[in-house]
């Protein structure tokens, strides 16, 4: 399947992946080769990734998987490892996880001595989809998601889909919030496409997803205007995704779990402000409640909730910036919304 | 004073360094401006800094001065202390110290929400003349320098010579070292004005220091080339300071006071491999000798400083590489010194 070129880098799919990943390791004369897993990428992709390398890896680190993990304290430690093993400026680390491995261990390098090579090997759908793309790198500061971070570029981006068969059903679907969204942004054809289908997960739909979204980030690598509308269900989505992290008595809600949430919320405000129809607004809580069992919010959760929004990293001189959508296929940035709208929302997601 | 251009920003001097501060705040509409201070740039400088800047600070933070608090530990007290405060994208963060505290500060804002703008104003003469120039930021790993860190540059760099009165002598000499530095490898009627001057921390020479400086920055920006000349005395310079930094026992050496001893073992090394001439090498010792009173290393502590050696930023492949100088104001990069000559090094030293 073919490539697709982003910034300073290609995003490989499949067996392309294999032969560019072979290729760059010849090509370049690393010093050290280390791969960063989880308890679960360890078990699960490391053994078919090691093959796929087919060169010695200096040295696998393991970290503990959840966003719980996503901390300063778990990058002091992995500085040191990598100090420990003689890591240098020459040396490469690869990637082998979900969104929070390839966000944390992409800030790991590219602070270890001012910065060193690394690959992203995703290995979930959200992070195939989403974290794969854009430079992101970072991490949470106590419950404040990604506040720690820079923007900077891996060497590539490798796709294996077959690593999503390795999933929970729980964590696929979360990725799935997140190429719905890229059709509500973007492209209403895909949505539809999507929203019905049996089989989300596989190259193309991936393909199509990553193709969406590296258009936006190509466009505005710094986020000063039309990446903006990436953040569609995630301004309300990460306080509710932060705020369910901070409270031990709620469950842990995944990414996609809360920015499907985000989503109904936003396509309220849309459709308040911004004149999203109707039926697209209740097409759109149909699809995501299809998938995604509703959350109980009570009032103080809504609160606590709400107050969480200031410290939205979008947000500049103490405005909250939402992304709308005037259709679905069609969203617009920065639009400020009038704080007695945010409790209607959470209403008509409980009707 | 005619302000220097650097990459992607300038240094300005006195009476303009004031205009173009203002300038700056009044063209930005910065939601905060912060001002990071230690405890002696709170006392010494930042009243008079207000009055520069003749626009009201958010918050002043305040952290402890010294390369024991350059570390991971100071940066996350302040990533949420600017949390705390509000702090957004569109925040300001003006660095008011050393290099210690501009390295810390320019990292600490680099990496806050993936990046807010920072302003140098640095208070020493080494950080005047070194760390303002280059977009070197980051921190310590335990006693390893500046394993932490990116390469960002801030949006102006201020110098205001009136701040090193405030200065003890060491301090001032410890500037002195990386100034001859830029002699060394640069620029032998610099180095040789510089040496016997009696007022070298004057507007003139730190404005000659800075142009050599930038110059080779600026053909250089990620220390692919010719930048490596700067390291000269630097690579055992380094090792011994965090030795002594290591050590309790030994005392705490000021950074010019580490290179100044590395630019005499560098020297003895230059002497031996690339033809630097005997009178020159004397030159050398005997003017850093007139400055920095010798150390006295014994036998543990010298192979314990070159066992540190091998964790140097600038290292690949398990070389150690040097800078070392064909003649005074002729530097050459990337030269492999064979280990015994180590030894012989600090006996010359110790001659």
């Amino acid at each position: 399947m073919e490539s697709i070129k982003s910034q300073s880098y290609e995003v490989h799919l499949e067996d392309l992946a294999e032969a560019a990943l072979k290729q760059h390791i010849a090509k370049n004369n690393y010093s050290k080769v280390f791969v960063l897993v989880d308890e679960n990428t360890k078990k699960c992709c490391l053994p078919s990734f090691k093959e796929k390398l087919g060169y010695s890896i200096d040295k696998v680190f393991e970290i503990k998987s959840g966003e719980e993990h996503k901390n300063i304290n778990t990058c002091s430690q992995l500085w040191q490892l990598l100090s420990d093993h003689d890591g240098d400026r020459k040396s490469l680390l690869i990637n082998l996880g979900g969104g929070v491995l390839t966000d944390l261990g992409g800030f790991v390098a590219s602070t270890f001595k001012r910065g060193i090579d690394f690959i992203n090997v995703p290995t979930t759908l959200l992070s195939m989809v989403d974290a794969s793309i854009g430079g992101k790198t970072g991490v949470d500061l106590g419950a404040l998601k990604n506040q720690i971070g820079v923007i900077n570029q891996p060497q590539m981006v490798l796709i294996f889909p077959e690593y999503l068969k390795t999933l929970e059903d729980r964590q696929v679907k979360s990725g799935f919030a997140e190429m719905l969204k890229h059709g509500l942004i973007q492209d209403a054809d895909y949505w539809k496409s999507l929203k019905d289908s049996n089989d989300y997960a596989n190259a193309d739909y991936i393909k199509k997803s990553i193709a969406i979204k590296n258009d936006v980030v190509v466009q505005d690598p710094t986020e000063q205007g039309l990446r903006k509308i990436l953040n569609f269900g995630h301004t309300l989505g990460h306080a509710i995704e932060s705020y369910c992290l901070e409270h031990e008595e709620r469950p842990t809600l995944l990414h996609g779990e809360a920015i499907a949430i985000g989503m109904i919320l936003e396509g309220y405000l849309s459709h308040q402000l911004k004149g999203l129809s109707k039926l697209s607004l209740e097409e759109i809580k149909n699809t995501f409640l299809k998938y995604f069992a509703p959350v109980d919010f009570n009032p103080e959760d809504i609160d606590a909730i709400l107050e969480l929004l200031k410290y939205d990293k979008k947000n500049s001189h103490g405005n909250v910036n939402f992304v709308l959508l005037q259709n679905i296929g069609k969203a617009i940035a920065d639009v400020k919304v009038p704080e007695n709208l945010f409790q209607e929302a959470f209403a008509y997601y409980k009707e």
